[in-house]
């Protein structure tokens, strides 16, 4: 179960400090994150189309060490939590050249509808639910 | 009927090179052109909730000068053009504190409903179409 | 001491969700951190020119509300700490038309030189300390 | 030396009109330009530390079909032209599923130094000028 997103920074992710600008680690875990969900047979796109909603209610995130441009970079995303009304992921971010951890970080989730309303997931999918369960067990 | 959108660099906006990387002219044409039409007594929100929208097909743009971090800008928008089914939007972006030219633009849009089907603005807001050929007139 | 930055939600800065996307917030932190700064007299320009660099090790955000395109935001930055190595700044997002609070959120910075080594505020600049401190002590 | 560039298209390239916003273009066209200088034998980094720099001055782009969240997009980049002084290159830009032509692009570049003052290619490095010529040389 274990998925790995690679990346190489853009140079249009740069700053004039000469290095990622932190505000790209969100998109970076984000396409970690549906790229997990892609990887355990889930399109974000087919749950949207669905009606069901992943938005993102709360981000923290650790900066090491820099990432620089042309690096290739490795993120780790990992299920921390998974409740009925809410998801939480984890996420580590390494220089693949190096092994280094440049970034650590957690996003929570609601499952909402288009309106941001929350629903109950366990109810809604219950497949979807049981999979994701499965997932954060497994890596327990 | 002048207008002009003053924006301020922002850290994110530069890039290794020590300079607003260029990708970020086209939001910035952007927020010039929908606080042109703010300005005008259009809003692009209600355009949308109406169901008229304005993608853009075609852009262009030559840099002359850098911008840099903390840089003022002035962006002044002018119709190039407006017919039924489109529009041509030009752009002159200056460093307010030396009046430099930094950059000159184009964008072309067109006229659509919301599934990207072009519609004929003359006959679905006529009023809006009156308006922008006016501004048009007046800016020859 | 007290200083609001004022934006404009952009196009370009909205997802499919139809709001603005999260990853937009440490940016607007960030611009309203610098716009900070330049209205207590302090060009973050001439500090990187001086060699004194605050890089972001550390952040934090809760999303209550969505913002949405062409809204009008108000950002309130404030110092939480100011210490002789770092700098811990807060931030409150609203939404100017209904004074709702939007997102709130925390930036952690060390203060370095150009190749990210950690130095000391408190000799490097006395004079910037001093004021940060004030303005510490005054928001408390 | 055809090189395609792959990219899956982020949820936060995405706008409220449900597609990819246009301003992304510009970077996925830089990700494929250095990306096949790359595969060119060439890194763009090292270019930077040896003190050439290659700044966009110009940029055009036709969008004929919109990209969405989660396609797989293939860019492709090719010389349109080497000079001296300059470097020319297109892009077209695929969605990998259906084949479609998304968008087509051009840039133009000056050989430059840090300072942005322009240098004579030819005179400071033959061999990747040499290079460059025969792969627009083979393209043709």
């Amino acid at each position: 179960m274990v998925y790995t997103c690679e990346l190489i920074v853009r140079y249009a992710e740069t700053d004039q400090m000469g290095v990622a600008h932190h505000s790209h680690y969100a998109v970076w875990f984000e396409a970690a994150r549906t790229g997990y969900l892609r990887h355990l047979g889930v399109s974000y796109t087919q749950c949207e189309e669905r009606g069901m909603f992943l938005p993102l209610y709360s981000m923290e995130a650790r900066f090491l060490r820099p990432a620089r441009y042309e690096d290739v970079l490795l993120i780790r995303p990992f299920i921390k939590n998974i409740e009925a009304a809410r998801l939480v992921v984890g996420y580590q971010v390494f220089r693949k050249e190096t092994s280094e951890l440049l970034c650590e970080g957690t996003t929570q989730h609601a499952w909402t509808d288009k309106n941001m309303k929350p629903v109950n997931l366990k109810k809604l999918d219950r497949d979807l639910y049981g999979l994701l369960c499965n997932v954060w067990e497994s890596g327990k």
